[in-house]
């Protein structure tokens, strides 16, 4: 487990797209991951909210840790499908994805999209997908 | 349809997120939208292809440009599918979608996203959703 | 809760396709539905397992009845998705759904599809959707 | 192809649930297939439209087969997703997948679903999927 949560962290850290957004990895373990983003103007869609395609990249990438840590190495999201449940207005988005069922190769996981206040949570988005692993942690 | 054009060119030049990702729409029509993006070193994932986050924001975006465009007016993506099929190792991605149903409020729309040398163009993924109106034109 | 329930078990009971597959609502309450199935020959693949389409049956109806119980009336099923994640080899299919969202007209709704073996269950599919008010109880 | 077209079509007869249904593999082809199923009393839910539970049959097993085409081989939907676009009222429903994407292990189909009339066909429902190849044909 230590090892491959260093491993996680390094490909997070590696990601100049998950840079770019100011996103972090805000949590790990052993079939679930937690990733974060402080919102910003930057970050909007034309109304003000958080645009879909943060929201859609906080689900992927937190999918994609949720299945590696659970199949033990790099892995990808082979698909996956959200739905938008509210629009995002806090000053904050927290995705939580878990692997429901891990299977040698792929993993099927669930994620839930939070906007925070700060105070309170409130749930936008929840996305559901297949993650496959792409090399295991021995060859990594 | 010149004035809905115009309403969804100014929307999508509205959107903070779309300008910091440098994404064109570089098509649109009566029930369909092409988006492109050209490809740099912050829109990549760890092993230098585009993140996939970059290229759900494609789909999502194109997909509600699409769906907008079917049902006349403002609209957002309330659910989509996406299945990443190849890597996008191009210098380009362009995300073509279309209404395959559109009702009076809702509109289904498909989107098929290209990577692009150039030269040559190959599928990355594919797409499905239900796009929502929120505003009808007369009020945008 | 007890007339909505009424109502409930008046549609499930109103579906012929319902009974052709000998389908029971084995339980129900305020954001959750339960069918369950008996397992048969004819409900069956070419490899003996359970045909996909039965547990496709399974989860969209089972999310319809959990969506419908959580906007209070009559309800369908507007898209979903699933993913397969085991042959479903048991005696009995078992799927449980419930609400993880609900707005005025729209539930996301989510369900997780059991084979069970009268001792042991496992997960065989999970799905997700989003599920439309027809009708509200009062004009039920 | 003659071969794996004999092989599909075994596969076919071979399903208990799609003799259930009465459903007809009414094509086939190199990364295709339509299946076709006349509508009964049986195959409806509470309000006399086919049941949304036929509807994902007839795409999932579309999508199985035109994937199988693609790979050459028997073949299973690991997941798919659907959208219902209207109600199906006619005497006949259609279902035609084709594969949008094939790779060695794994297809990406797409399949449309008409409810026809005999002189009209309407667009009920559109989906998507990953179909993925069990047997090889020569082991098949």
């Amino acid at each position: 487990m230590p090892e491959i949560t260093a491993v996680a962290r390094e490909i997070f850290a590696a990601q100049p797209f998950t840079a770019l957004l100011g996103a972090e990895l805000t949590g790990i373990g052993e079939d679930w991951a937690e990733i974060s983003i402080t919102m910003q103007k930057a970050l909007q869609q034309q109304h003000g909210y958080a645009h879909g395609g943060v929201i859609s990249y906080l689900a992927d990438n937190a999918l994609t840790f949720a299945g590696g840590m659970s199949l033990g190495g790099d892995a990808l999201t082979s698909e996956f499908k959200i739905n938008y449940v509210a629009p995002a207005k806090g000053e904050k988005l927290v995705a939580r994805a878990n692997a429901l069922s891990v299977g040698r190769r792929q993993a099927v996981c669930q994620c839930l999209v939070y906007s925070s206040t700060g105070e309170e949570e409130s749930l936008v988005a929840v996305a559901q997908g297949t993650i496959t692993a792409v090399t295991p942690l021995a060859q990594g």
